[in-house]
Parts: C-alpha cells; structure tokens; sequence
C-alpha cells in the first residue's frame, strides 16, 4: 500500500458556500441594512443583497452529488446544494464518507481572496463583513469540528495595515492562513514587486500563517472570446505560473525570508518546466538586467512556495523535480473539478508508484507542516 | 554516444536580419518611396523607414557572439552583429562551427509573423512588402545554400484569400512551412474556432506546409507593469500553451485533419500538464458544454502539434508523455536564449540518456519529416 490505511488526508483547497445569515447574525446594527443578506426571488432563487447591489450565485460551482451532465446548472437556492455545502457538521459526514480528516475552506460569496469585499463602496462596511466572515468561519464553521477544518481568513485589501491587523487578530482566534490574491496588480492594486504589501507580509511571517494564492483571485486567464469555456477551465493553472513567475523575481521572500506561499488549484505538473525556465532566464539575463536575485529562482520555490494539486500524474511522475516536499493535495469540495466522494480511492491510485513516506508527505504530512496544523493527531 | 556523430542537426527556430536593400531590391517602383528603407541617422544608428514611420531596431535581440553582459545592449548597426546575422554564406559557417546542417529561419523587421505588414496603411504596398520578403527569403536567403535552410514564408494577416494565394505562390517556389500568429485575436484579427482561417488553413494543409506559430507572434505575456523584464522572459512559453489549447478545443483540426502546427520557441516541458489538463478538463465538462471534440485533447494534440525547446530537461525527462514523435529541437541563432557555437554540444548532453533513435528523432529526423525537408542526405 504506498498510501498507508492510517494516512489522515488533508485538503489544502475546499470551499465554503455561506449560509444566509453570516453577515445579518454578525454584523454592527448600523451596517446590517447594507450588508450582505439572502431574499428569495419570485422564481425561488436565493440571491445575495448587498450595498444595493445583487450577487446571484450562491453557490457557485458547488455540484458535488450531481451527475457530470448536470455541472453546468448552478445552483440557484440552498436546497439546489447538498448540505455539506453550507452545514459544517453535514461537511464532516461528507469528509467522512471521502476518508478525509482534513480541509482548508475559501469562501464563495466574498470571492477567493474577499474581493467582492474590496468592491464595496463603504470601506467601513467592508472591514465589518471581512471581519464578521473571519468570526463566522473560526468560531462557527471551524469550531464545529476543529479537528476537521484548517481555518483560513480574509484581509482588507485596500489597507494593509487594516490587514496586519486582521491577521493579527484571527491569529489570536486560532487563524492558520491567509487567502490573498495571486495577482493583486490585476485587482488595480500595487503588485509584489512594490513595497505596499510589506505590512501584511511582515504579519503573515510574524504569526506563520503562509498566503493562500487560489486560482481566479487575480482574474481568470484570457482566451479568444469566442473559446469553448473549456478553453478557460483548462487554462486554470496559467494563473498559477505566472503568479511563481512574479514571486520568484520579486523582493517578497528576500524581505520576508520565513514567508510561505501556496498555489491554490493551481496543479504541479508544470512546476519542472518553469523551475528550469526561470533558472535558464536567470543564468544568462541577470548580468545586463542587474537583477537582484543572487540565486537561482529554484532554490527560492524550495523555500518558499507549494504545488497543490487534485489531480495531476504529470507532476506526480515529476516529482524528483519539484521536491516531495513542496507538494500538497486538494479535494476542492464541493466544486466540480473534485473527485468526491472518491478523492481517496483516485489519490491513492495516483500514488501508487511512491514510496510509503512520500505518499504520505503528499496527502498529510506537508499540510500538517505547513499549517501547522495537528487536528486528529 | 546518444546523439550519433553523424545525425545532422535541424533546427526549426532561427532569426534573419533583413539587410538594407531587401525591400527596395524587390519593391515595384510605385512602391519603393514608402516601402521599407534603411537610413543611418546622425548617432550612427540604422533605422528602418517606411511609410513615414521608423523601427530603430534593425537586429532586435541579434547577439551572438556578445558577452552575457552585453546581451541587453541591442545592436544599433550592421556592423554591431556578426555577418551570419544577415548574410547566408556566412550563417552557413556559423552553423558549420556549431555542427548543424539546416534551419527554419523567422524574420527580423517584419516580427515573426509579419504584423509589421498587417500594421501598414497601404495594403497593397503591404501585400508587395510580403511577397518581396517571401521572394528574398527563397531566392536569396535560401538559395544561397539550399541543402542548409528550410523556406518559411509570411503571409498577408489582413486577408485570408491573398494569404491562401500566396502559400500556393511560394509553394512552387519551394516553400515548406508557413509562419502564422499564435494568436491571432490579440492582433484585432478572429480566432481560431471562426471560419475566417479557412482558406489559410485549407492552403497550408494542401501545400504540406506546417503552420509554424513563433512565440511573440500574438503579443507577449501579460506581467505587473514593474515586474523585471525576466519575468517577461521566463514567461515565453505561456503564450504556446495559450495557443495550444485554444486549437486543441478549436474546430481546426476537424476541418483540416492533416494540418500540422509548431510551437515556435515555446519548450516542451509543459506539455504533460497541460494535455493531462485538457483531458480532464474534457472528461468531466464535455457534457453539458456540449463540446464537439469527440476524442480527448491529447489525441488531437498527437496528430497535428509539435513542441520545439532550446533546452528544456524537464521536457525530455517526460518524452514518454509528449511523445517522441512530437518534438523537435531550436537552435535560435542569433538570439539571447540560443547556446550557439555550443548549441550541438548541450544538445548532445541533454539528450545523453535517450535511445539513440529517440535522441536523432529529436535532433534531426522528426523536422525532416514535418517540413519534407532532405538538405543533406
């Protein structure tokens, strides 16, 4: 068995669907008419209200238990989802039923990394719903089974120093990562190569709570506009290269030298190409481009950033180059590139070839590390 | 020894540098006052001129032979290159140092693909400017030393049924690959799945001329706007996986089951992910996207597409994925990336552990079979 029966999977990419009172139950009594809240519209769908303005998705993608032919129906009301979606207790029976111990949940509503939040006209609202969100998912998703879930917050993108603080709080609270934008200059934010992020940098370092950069939370990749949307769903992982890419050439790790990123859904298999590529660029551009970077951009990855994957044989059979220890699995509940319920009986087929203890990095132990997370243990 | 000493060497990505008279050599006369001119300006710097508008860099990235610490400094005059940049005879002794027998040469001033045409207000002098580029290149370029250089034509953007006449023109003349936009949405022009192409497409498969699809011929990568410019370099090879997945899911190679496609200067170490991808991607969407693609990407992928690397270990680390029938090796004489005069050598070491017909399948035979291409044998 290369993926011993006792191996306790940890997910490092699943997603929430927020029920419909988070904000209304949270909130401040002054921003409660603004904020977030569910109506039933006259043709039975649940839409989110909020600032006056309409989200319609409330579980976007979220199709576990449906047949493949019917992926592309969104669900439009909560009883459209299986429980497991929205209900914590409900999601462990799910896990359960799937052999997981545990997840790391990103949000639906508020986008991967809260930029619906950032959207918002009334920055004083938004910080309460960035606010009340990371209280809802601690104190009420999370502590419904905090063996089983892997707390994970948002920030204020628009104040760093609004976003050291936050982390600093949830730190207190138990928070053991932080969801942030792959790509926060395609938000019209300064990019990674600026010093704006430096204090919500300094603040995940300080309370080891490594970035969450989950595909989609720096736009999607650009196809012809008349592409099949396969084209776009098959892209997803570009993202993710070009996020590497900034990182590995930016001052982040070299300010920030204990700072750990993820690559959330971004898939392994390119990981060797872009390794080799970034170094062969670094070799022979760095003299006349007077980079700053005195070693090659591999050795900064196998310091600092982490493949995820859900399913991904090219990069299993790669792993020599990537390095065992720079890898974690994703379930991506409840979406429907997820294998649920049969996420263990395929990781364990896509191991199969590993030894014991690599196996075991790969769906345990690495999350374990990385989160530092001990639930079940 | 992997690679035999007697394999000769095919390199299916190389550069020209258009010398000053090549325009006004072919131009007819009513078109030679704008059609494209060189002019030495006060600084001693040579200048392209045409239609009023000037293009100061007569050898962009032309720097073999420089220092690594030169690279950046672009040549500002004919003199700055060495001679095999523009004349034929000596680029045949350059490769003769380097140990290879023939190249697929892309263009300087038009850009790879010959935008610089699409670009120019007068379409008929444009079409002229095309057609004494593809004639130079052939009767001269080419000419020069038939057994050494595989003929690779520019066609008009602007006009799918003048670019199908010219295929079947240079065709005749002896053409056997045509360069085309990886992307031709982002030049303002239809997509791929549009019929627009079809003449194009229908003359380069009746002809047995491969679309040869250079990196940088549909825009470059999109990075931070003060990101180091290595990131742009680091990140070439997106643009190929962009490219093909668009044609993978387009109804390209449906219409024209015996097209083939080269991915220019794009490596070769992304492959497996990303046709790992697009299967999985087809897998689970197909259905209720109702895709037309009856067989998964990476059939597609085996039949009409082709990866062409520079150097890229990861790549032939996972030929068993690829296929080794579907790679093909660049030398990229005279620019930055290229390891000329030891391009031989480090091929010969990257392809050391490789069955001796896989490692002359890369190095030589696979490009002779796509291009119909005996030079030397």
């Amino acid at each position: 068995m290369p993926l011993p029966d006792d191996a306790q999977l940890i997910s490092v990419d699943d997603h929430v669907v927020e029920h419909a009172d988070v904000w209304q139950d949270r909130l401040p009594d002054r921003h409660k008419e603004l904020g977030p809240r569910v109506e039933r519209n006259e043709l039975g769908h649940d839409i989110w209200h909020y600032e006056g303005k309409t989200f319609a998705n409330i579980g976007l993608n979220a199709v576990a238990g449906k047949p493949r032919e019917e992926y592309g129906v969104e669900p439009t009301a909560y009883e459209d989802m299986i429980p497991g979606c929205y209900d914590p207790r409900e999601r462990v029976k799910d896990m359960d039923l799937d052999g997981i111990q545990a997840q790391l949940c990103f949000p639906s509503m508020p986008g991967f990394a809260g930029s619906t939040f950032f959207g918002m006209d009334d920055k004083d609202l938004a910080l309460a719903c960035v606010q009340a969100y990371n209280d809802w998912h601690i104190e009420e998703w999370c502590a419904a089974a905090p063996e089983r879930f892997i707390p994970l917050v948002l920030v204020p993108l628009w104040s760093p120093d609004d976003a050291a603080a936050e982390i600093a709080r949830t730190a207190r609270m138990g928070a053991r990562a932080v969801s942030f934008s792959e790509a926060p200059h395609r938000l019209g934010l300064p990019s990674f190569n600026s010093d704006h992020w430096d204090p919500v940098l300094a603040a995940a370092q300080e309370h080891s709570m490594p970035l969450c950069l989950h595909f989609g939370s720096g736009g999607v990749p650009e196809t012809s506009p008349d592409a099949p949307f396969a084209v776009l769903i098959a892209l997803f992982g570009m993202n993710s290269q070009f996020t590497a890419t900034e990182l590995l050439f930016s001052p982040v790790f070299r300010k920030f030298p204990d700072l750990r990123v993820c690559l959330s859904e971004g898939g392994i298999g390119w990981i060797p190409y872009l390794l080799e590529r970034c170094d062969y660029t670094w070799e022979r551009h760095r003299h006349y481009l007077d980079l700053e970077l005195k070693v090659p951009p591999s050795e900064i990855f196998r310091d600092h950033i982490f493949g995820c994957f859900i399913s991904d044989d090219a990069g299993i059979a790669a792993l020599d180059r990537i390095g065992v220890e720079q890898v974690m699995w994703e379930c991506d509940y409840p979406h429907s590139d997820s294998n649920w319920p049969n996420s263990r009986k395929l990781l364990t087929e896509s191991l199969r070839h590993l030894p014991d203890d690599q196996a075991l990095a790969i769906a345990e132990t690495n999350a374990r590390r990385v989160f530092s997370f001990t639930g079940g243990r």
